[in-house]
């Protein structure tokens, strides 16, 4: 496996592969990986001939007051994972690198971006946007891979690659889970152990609505009614920073249930904020 | 030469002649090409192993009150001349190709598209980064050309292919001019004889300020009411939309004359809108 520091090393290797004839596979990263990571890894070694991994901690998709400084790294764990799930090189690009000034360019897509998690991190989809697509264009992958638990991000991401025709299938892989429920996160590290009890309480209340919904398409603001009725009875020290329950593709909200929806929820516990979704179609 | 109208099989021309070796030399362009189109042409016929040329009147860059609807169409003329000028594609898709929907996504470069052209066309630059970045990753060139008459479009593009680190070199070349200065531009046609003479004022002022600053390095306020009194005088039915001088590469405004400089304005004769700069350095 190879780690590649500079732009020029890993296009170089990506371009040798192509030259080999294979298919370019992409799981972009900030690191500090865990097993909903690491099954996109195993997805992209499935379909790709040569498959590259990106650890990056993008400054620009934090806001101010956020845990930029304190995201966990982890490059010695992420390299032995990346390396035992097959992965052919890593691209860990130092910040000067990826910003050696300032970028003045923005990619975003707004109306994706109002609700959820975009109303209280106005800065986050946009800075997501410009990084993936200046990803894309350092490594050139045939298939990008991104989880279903940042839900919004994937399907922000996807219309971006459809509108700007970039020539990559974005690939979304279901959420992978703990026992309990809870949503794997690098940010699950931050929870105290009373707080990781509770914080099972955000996957109980979405197979909650959708038990709800699949019996009886109440309106959406009952279901989001109930689903915060659940956590403050399981996750009591949790913030709810939002419950909204939206159209698939356009992220809208929606009133009615019998037809496919999102649910997708925020919740704070102490510096930790959890997000998590489920689709009912 | 091959006449494209899908992305599909542009992008297959491409495939083949990379895998033929050939390098891609692309030139954007919104049809009723010119001298200096062609001059664009032949660089990169120059550069390049395969070289295309885009037909696209790109709707999204026009404001609701500019000339989409009446902005000159020659397609026979335009294919008889890229074929003469040894294009090999030209890519001319149909508006449903490139927008079959809406595009949510927006490319922007805020900082560099607040003054000259920006100030009056606020949806210009968005619209022009977001279509050329779809272009660039349809084609996939190594070079792509821009003119020097719209300097503004051309920082623009450069530092959005610099940003978000498209594989791609955009190389800028001269404006190309009528026998008494006029800058070339698929808007002279809309000109009448009258408006056409005084046309010519607008190099005509751009080379007095050149003299000045190289003479005297007098404050930009200077240059500017000099090439005001200029237009007054040649050009009187001329509505100035902008004079300005800026850095080159940051567009914004200077006060000092003695570094380089980009002297830029916009000038309006009835419907058309005629812009032209010069690099003092």
């Amino acid at each position: 496996m190879n780690v590649f520091e500079t732009i020029e090393a890993v296009r170089r290797s990506v371009r040798q592969a192509r030259a080999a004839g294979k298919s370019i596979g992409f799981i972009p990263t900030m690191g500090a990986l865990h097993a909903g990571h690491l099954s996109l890894l195993d997805a992209a070694r499935g379909e790709c001939g040569y498959v590259v991994v990106s650890l990056f901690v993008n400054p620009t998709q934090f806001g101010p007051a956020e845990d930029l400084g304190s995201y966990p790294r982890t490059p010695e764990a992420d390299r032995a994972a990346c390396e035992s799930h097959g992965a052919d090189a890593i691209f860990a690009p130092p910040v000067e690198e990826m910003y050696p000034r300032p970028s003045l360019t923005q990619v975003a897509v707004p109306p994706l971006a109002r609700g959820l998690c975009g109303r209280s991190r106005p800065e986050h989809f946009p800075g997501v946007c410009t990084v993936v697509a200046k990803l894309l264009n350092i490594v050139g992958p045939d298939r990008a891979y991104f989880g279903a638990k940042d839900r919004q991000q994937a399907v922000i991401v996807r219309r971006m690659a459809e509108d700007l025709n970039f020539p990559v299938a974005v690939v979304v892989c279901p959420t992978v889970r703990e026992a309990d429920g809870l949503a794997m996160s690098s940010r699950n590290r931050y929870l105290t152990g009373a707080q990781r009890v509770e914080a099972a309480a955000l996957y109980g209340a979405l197979q909650r609505a959708e038990g709800l919904i699949r019996r009886e398409h109440p309106p959406a603001e009952t279901v989001i009614e109930a689903i915060r009725e659940h956590l403050a009875a399981h996750a009591p020290t949790g913030v709810v920073d939002y419950v909204e329950i939206v159209d698939p593709r356009e992220l809208s909200d929606v009133q009615r249930t019998d037809r496919p929806v999102l649910i997708a929820l925020a919740v704070g516990f102490g510096r930790a904020r959890l997000i998590d979704n489920i689709l009912v179609d």
